[in-house]
């Protein structure tokens, strides 16, 4: 097994809190929409609608609103009042303008790894919002590149990691979410710690890796127990006498 | 003067169309508004709440949609109907499905600088509908990397040439906004050509520039004239007897 030299971070939900802000902000636009619908056809028409949209909107919560207007105008029959359509542009705005609150141990966990391994931040999302968020995060020093993704695929990890000069082998992913942040990356040939979030949003949720790489695959209950993981690793990857 | 040796292009309104798109665009979205106010109103309100949302919501068509709906319910009083703003969405599907139409010259002038120079593709506005576009346009290949940057301010050229590795002196930026593409990247050391566009985004206007580093700007009629203004720069900058 190669040695780990290089540890990617995804952001949202693994670094600081995010589901809980989206959580916020859909109860919310459920009260909106309550005299209409119950809150999980609500929700059951809204992730139909953004599913629909995602090939051409992408992530982030510029699609999630524009959904959100398309969704309520469906849901209500073309009656929402203009009014009721600006609430939900300021549920937007209200989640671009949320402070970033970090996850715990990530203010400790990140400083002390940037000593000794290349960090990268790898995320999804709207370009501004996430650049915005890193600054806000206070952890932007520690991370040797940060790259906003439209996707998360085993192409896109490929191309990073190839762009980047790191070897698959020597790259270990940390993340909440199995779909984007652990199955392409041991696709990719790298390693991957799954850290879950209480929330996961329906659309990242994957079974664990089974079969090929999934020696590669590790989970941990919180970003603390990150450095223990890793020093076992890296002793495992050692060279034997 | 130091040897050029990679040439950043923008993309929208440089190698494709996109300021046709948006208009056309916008004079539906003038329509849908003509029973209040005449287009002159329309194209102004809009223009002051685009201003006023660019710092949370960033470029592109996402945050140009949220902007075209909030200013639309401003500019009606609310009494527009869920249908109309409907059509608003619409218009932003309209803008991210439109085919890439390239400029003049793209087809041509890209490849056969490709075989010389280092090329860098340097655009704002949407991750996802900016990668998409470089996929259709076929001219993919031809660039050794693509950056979707959420601003194209003189930090944000520094931070991207000092990653890449690339000399200011060396580098040369081809684009059709004076504010993004020409001054900047003048400020940064570098050489910069305009390329001027049919019609111009009001915020990307700008005077050229004037004292230190004037002598590394230049302005072309059509990418056709780009290889010949490289040549005699190259020229110039060549080793003298």
């Amino acid at each position: 097994m190669g040695r780990i030299t290089t540890i990617g971070f995804d952001a949202d939900d693994t670094l600081w809190h995010n589901e809980t802000i989206f959580a916020a902000s859909h109860e919310r636009y459920c009260e909106l929409l309550a005299r209409y619908h119950d809150a999980a056809t609500v929700e059951r028409t809204l992730y139909a609608t953004e599913m629909r949209n995602l090939p051409l909107f992408g992530y982030g919560i510029k699609a999630h609103a524009l959904s959100s207007i398309e969704s309520a105008i469906e849901m209500t029959g073309g009656t929402i009042s203009a009014d009721e359509i600006r609430a939900i542009i300021d549920l937007a705005r209200f989640m671009l303008e949320h402070p970033v609150e970090l996850i715990e141990g990530a203010d400790l966990v990140v400083p002390a790894l940037a000593a000794h391994y290349r960090l990268l931040l790898l995320t999804k999302g709207d370009l501004l919002d996430q650049e915005r968020k890193v600054q806000k995060s206070g952890l932007a020093p520690h991370f040797d590149h940060v790259e906003v993704m439209s996707g998360k695929n085993p192409a896109a990890y490929r191309a990073l990691l190839d762009r980047l000069a790191i070897e698959p082998a020597s790259f270990l992913m940390v993340g909440n979410s199995m779909r984007s942040d652990i199955l392409p990356v041991i696709e990719t040939g790298g390693h991957a710690v799954h850290v879950p979030y209480p929330i996961t949003w329906q659309h990242e949720e994957a079974a664990p890796p089974v079969g090929e790489g999934a020696e590669r695959f590790h989970q941990i209950q919180g970003l603390g127990e990150l450095p223990s993981l890793l020093e076992r690793l890296a002793r495992s990857s050692g060279p034997r006498l």
